[in-house]
């Protein structure tokens, strides 16, 4: 199974008036993780909009939150493939404190392969074979 | 059942470079839904906070995203408690476009009854009585 | 002179750990107001962008802090015109306490007129005559 | 005189439909750099606010933008003092293009020294000799 390291230190701007982190942050972080993700396996997002016209949009995302994270403080984040569907990726990031890998958050994202052609109109697509491969390669 | 309805309009820097609201903007706008939701039902959170060290923190968040949401659309967001129990509140927010109320995303916010007397120590509690029942004749 | 308002209410996710707005919140909520006053003028930056391939880019931006924004706040953000060029015009934002007025944040926003047909290269460019008088009857 | 440098990779959220940095980013950006340039001379802006009751709150920020940033694109930023006051130091932030060097963004946060020991009512104050002797040290 790939899975694709980040780490990353909480700052000022992360955080709300408890001094934790606010939470739409941590999908913030967990988007940019996914990218991250794909560029790891030689998948990158940019090239494949610009070049096929294709997206992994989202179709669902969801976080658990098991521990706060505070200014400062050092977190891994951990992203790897949970599932894999014709039309769609389960990417599961887990952010954990650095120091003692306490579990901190627990984020999914569900993304659907998009034909984005044209502008204004997307369209779910099966994952074209080639990527789908690159994909089951990684789960 | 009670629910708060906000207005909005999709601004520049709520999109993506595909033209299309950037997922975490959505828990950005449900969390100041919720919070405005509490308003309308008497419950002002940052009083809580103050007078009596009191939080809903966030347990679980999710989204499912069914239309994108683009520039200078009008949506509205309908929120709703969804369940009740002794230390959770689950709010539900419908985003839907104003014009046809198509529904674009739906949130959902687990929040749990946090006593914050210590800052770096949060504890899990029951829902004092009083908030309860307030939150019970909104269900 | 042309102005445009928008009242606005602080949120819980506005703020940082001292309970005040986090600043380059104040900078996304001026570029919303600068959109609007655009548009309140008649020149929408959507159908600028997509019918003419113009934009009008950041050359410059600031804001100087007198008053912190705080929880539930409400505000009022004046725009108007502060200085119009060949190819920049000078927005400027003030951003005040609805109840007593006090000036909270004024910032500005140097916009130069920008030619985008190329994605890559974008250049400036004189304000084409048309969209320069709409600009000029807004002083 | 001293620099922090911290390197970067703009990444989706970052951008906007032009698929360029939306300003507000940069500021976020900078903020978190002023942060660390405090740490890099052993001032933990944590630690004074906890311990001291001090913070480098914000007088006024301004940004210069000469080139656009990208997706994916590798940013150095570099930040030093440009200026130091009785109550007041001005941080300089140079956002570069880490191949080429080009300067895209030149950033200045003028922060005041203010004792925020009554939440709702910050002072400013004259910088304490401790902390404008290491600050001087580093100019």
């Amino acid at each position: 199974m790939k899975q694709n390291i980040v780490d990353k230190k909480i700052m000022w701007g992360d955080l709300d008036s408890l001094g934790i982190v606010f939470y739409p942050r941590f999908y913030e972080w967990i988007d940019a993780c996914g990218h991250l993700f794909f560029e790891s396996i030689n998948l990158n997002i940019g090239d494949l909009w610009r070049e096929r016209k294709i997206m992994f949009g989202l179709a669902e995302t969801s976080c658990r939150y098991f521990k706060p994270g505070r200014y400062y403080q050092e977190i891994r984040i951990i992203t790897n493939i949970d599932a894999l569907e014709e039309k769609t990726v389960v990417l599961k990031h887990s952010i954990r404190a650095k120091t003692n890998k306490t579990l901190m958050v627990e984020g999914l994202e569900k993304r659907i392969c998009l034909d984005v052609s044209h502008p204004l109109d997307f369209k779910a697509i099966d994952i074209p074979e080639d990527i789908f491969n690159v994909l089951k390669n990684a789960v």
